[in-house]
């Protein structure tokens, strides 16, 4: 069973590509550039996850069209990355239906070489609140995916790290032995972790409950 | 009320777009080359019909890697296009969950600049066969969007012509004024049409049962 598999390079995606390599008999990593600030180091972190596992084929998609239309500050020069704590309800981060724009691509790659999962790292309740990581879009995309792909192409979303919190998401990252110093979570850096952004809060205080080490460095490691 | 408008530069997209245009206070008009082998001709319809309506913002999207992941004799060079009635199902222009990719597109644009429709020129029975064309999968997409964006945007997609036949879209488009002219159909040529792919024989007979005159040029013009 071929898997098409999303990949950040955060800690979550990486979780997720070792539980589809697990169930897959061949993967293919994709990874996309969407003009994000931290761009340069997120691909880095894909290369380095695919050089560890090895998959079928990956594939990188540049996309310049996020940065353009903007409206998040995970692309827009002109909006800063807040720290932890500093907005409420849906995040300045949030990119406008990214993760559907990832999905689609996710899909069609998938319908030309006959896979039929498609696995992404979106978590729901211990998250930032982006309306893109809840089950339901997901079950939503499942039937846009049935409805608009040829009667042949059986294709589904699987997202296996969903309802874990993000301590669990370690556990299993470490039962799976990954290699999570290869992955980036910052939004704001791309040498060293600022720890005070969203990305970086969630994932000190995961790995602080899980009562693992987290391999990368930061400039500032409180919770 | 706000809308964005996909426009391939074919005769389904521009009359959809005059009909977004009477429909609309403000229109934003996105036009994507996907490496398709006539993206050079159908961006010059584009930017005539852009010059003709005047909305209020367009842009072009370019993307690479739906030539890279092949599948479709829309993008690969290696697969030719064929006349009409040498293929059956779906054809072999269908380019993989392509429909879905552009309406992503342009539902990310849209809740940027808090657009509430985005128009596509999309026909069910009249057409091709393709499956990301009939009203079941707009309709899951839908549900995708309004669950995948934000609780305070609201979009909708609107496909004015999707129960039209190709003459009456024909017909709809004289009675709209729409700059025929300026379109492009061909899937093969992008100087004088060929006449022979299924969009093209699609488009002669339809403005041969609409008793009007086609005022592009053909190398063949039977239907």
């Amino acid at each position: 069973m071929k898997s098409v598999v999303l990949i950040s390079g955060g800690m979550d995606s990486l979780v997720t590509a070792a539980i589809a390599v697990s169930e897959s008999s061949e993967t293919y990593f994709l990874h996309v550039n969407y003009g994000q600030k931290t761009s340069k180091r997120e691909l880095e972190s894909f290369e380095r996850i695919c050089e560890f596992y090895r998959p079928q084929g990956y594939k990188v998609i540049e996309l310049n069209w996020f940065k353009e239309i903007g409206g998040s500050s995970l692309t827009d020069a002109n909006m800063p990355i807040l720290d932890h704590g500093e907005s409420h309800g849906i995040p300045f981060t949030y990119v406008p239906f990214r993760n559907a724009n990832l999905l689609c691509m996710a899909v069609s790659w998938a319908e030309v070489i006959a896979a039929e999962r498609v696995y992404i790292g979106a978590v729901e309740e211990d998250s930032s609140g982006y309306p893109d990581c809840r089950k339901v879009f997901f079950k939503a995309f499942d039937k846009a995916i049935e409805s608009g792909t040829a009667t042949s192409t059986v294709i589904c979303i699987h997202t296996p790290v969903i309802d874990m919190n993000k301590a669990e998401i370690v556990s299993k990252g470490m039962e799976l032995g990954v290699p999570f110093d290869f992955s980036w979570s910052c939004y704001k850096n791309d040498d060293i972790a600022c720890g005070k952004c969203d990305s970086c809060q969630l994932r000190l205080k995961a790995f602080r409950r899980a009562n693992a080490i987290d391999p990368i460095q930061y400039y500032v490691k409180e919770v």
